[in-house]
């Protein structure tokens, strides 16, 4: 275990793992901070994930996890139009850890990292008194003179789309809390929450060939993060129930759960996806690039005028939708 | 406590009092990342302060926490002569932490980011099981064309100095831990442990001006970090041992707890200095930069040979210096 070897060795053993950061990385790990070349402007996120809260140990191996770890910040990268740059990882590790535990996991981070074309630049390891904590804060970067896309920049009349499959990430929790029924369906929505994989470099190319108004990270939940988007926009929205369920593993998952899958969609939340505001004349290409790139697009409605609020048409019927999501605190 | 407001009103109420980021930020707190205008490279570097690890509620009040988690972030900013432009924030929290805590905390915050001449740029909230940590990601910046400075850069034939009263820290944690004597040396130790001021803004005029060869954040302990410049540097050291006690508050508060200054200074820990290579044609004008800055430096030795290792003279003998220091594991 970790006290075995003392701080020192084991962040000697953790650096061997990560590998030396690359690509315009001027200082990578092992002085007092990481420095790095920026050519426009930098973006940064952070966010932990808890044992206990976040994953419980029994659920993943360590090397996914730090693939995971990475990918849930990388997600919020994807979501500014940015080129992840690289990650720095503040390890929390109860004294008793297993050394090839915290290796495997910092292999994995490494791997997170480089699935993204970026390096682990730095970061701290320190001892907790029981449970493990992984802290990421991601690095990102827009080239001079482009902007961000935030998420007030979407338009009333606008469409509104959605990558990935969201809901399927939500089932996967509940399964691998409660256990359940196991199909093909079933494991593909375990796999989704243990491996999420967000379309960053998608994200990227939209915001660079100007195909979005505005963008954000829907890991909250669609509906709470939609709700965020249209409030920051001064919009409202119309979705399209049919197109939010159209999922067939989804769809074969929650009856197995006796689930419904339209509360999955809006409000499961760890649905590391994009909610994309995307002008008519631009869906065409927005389109193209994300079956180029292998990722899936749904459209799921339309941006509309404020005063119309969020509401989804379902078999003809208009009903409001509450912004509800993921509380940490609920 | 936080339970009763939700995630949302939580974040909500915690941005009014981080207040804006200003100062070049292109975009703060509110959207899936910060983005920052940077003129020449970023720095970076992340550090955590975990309940019952590195503090403990009872000892400190949270405006207090808050300005102490900057603080300890900043301190390794200063040692690579960077100008901080702002922090990064990841808060766990237990469901039932007290909502005006949380508010106190984030204050704190934003104060010990002001006092660096910065701002709060973003961060994250999540749920603990059952203690607090703050996650905080410091981000600076060096100038273009101007060179970071490394723990590597020390060079045989120059001065080692070092900033403010290494050893303080290590007896006001100790008082804390276990009560114990009371005296105004023993409270300036207290303070010293709450409370730090790293010299950042002296450590980036320090790097600008060409003060020094490399600069080091001393917190793990002095020797422990002094082995690793030397490492880092293919160089030894020799200090002296009268330099190194002559701090009268030390030396009252360690003999009211019976405990040896000289274990202090090297291998106490929690010291946010900085250790400095300064060659001698600059001793003069950086004694003069730490003068006019109000910071207290002390030349605590010389830099030699690598063959000469890393020594201790006390009267008029040389012994031998581990490079022990904190262990979180140990």
């Amino acid at each position: 275990m970790v006290a075995d070897v003392g701080e020192q060795e084991l962040v000697e053993r953790i650096l061997e793992k990560l590998g030396p950061a690359d690509g315009g990385v001027r200082l990578g790990p092992g002085d007092d901070a990481a420095v790095l070349s920026i050519g426009g402007s930098v973006v940064l996120t952070t966010d932990s994930q808890h044992e206990g809260v976040h994953y419980r140990p029994e659920w993943i191996a360590p090397d996914r996890l730090g693939r995971r770890s990475i990918a849930v910040n990388a997600s919020d990268l994807g979501a500014m139009g940015a080129r992840p740059r690289g990650f720095l990882v503040a390890l929390a590790l109860p004294a008793g850890t297993e050394l090839d535990w915290v290796l495997n996991l910092a292999g994995g981070l490494r791997e997170g990292a480089e699935r993204f074309g970026a390096s682990i630049l730095g970061g701290d390891v320190a001892a907790t008194l029981d449970r493990v904590s992984i802290n990421v804060t991601a690095v990102g970067e827009i080239d001079e003179g482009a902007e961000p896309v935030e998420r007030g920049g979407a338009a009333a009349g606008t469409g509104g789309f959605v990558t990935g499959w969201p809901g399927r990430a939500a089932v996967g929790r509940r399964l691998l809390q409660a256990g359940g029924p196991s199909s093909s369906a079933c494991e593909a929505c375990v796999e989704a929450f243990l491996d999420p994989q967000p379309p960053v470099a998608f994200g990227g190319l939209a915001a660079r060939r100007g195909l979005v108004g505005a963008m954000i990270d829907i890991s909250d939940g669609l509906a709470i993060d939609l709700g965020r988007m249209c409030s920051a926009s001064g919009v409202g929205a119309r979705l399209e129930a049919a197109h939010l369920v159209a999922d067939p593993v989804l769809g074969a998952a929650a009856a197995e759960l006796s689930l419904d899958p339209m509360d999955l969609v809006l409000g499961g939340g760890e649905d590391y996806e994009l909610l994309c505001s995307v002008p008519d004349e631009c869906a065409a290409a927005f389109r193209a690039l994300a079956e180029e790139k292998g990722i899936e697009v749904r459209d799921v409605g339309r941006f509309v005028a404020a005063a119309e609020g969020v509401t989804l048409v379902r078999d003809g019927h208009v009903e409001p939708v509450a912004a509800d999501g993921w509380d940490h605190f609920a």
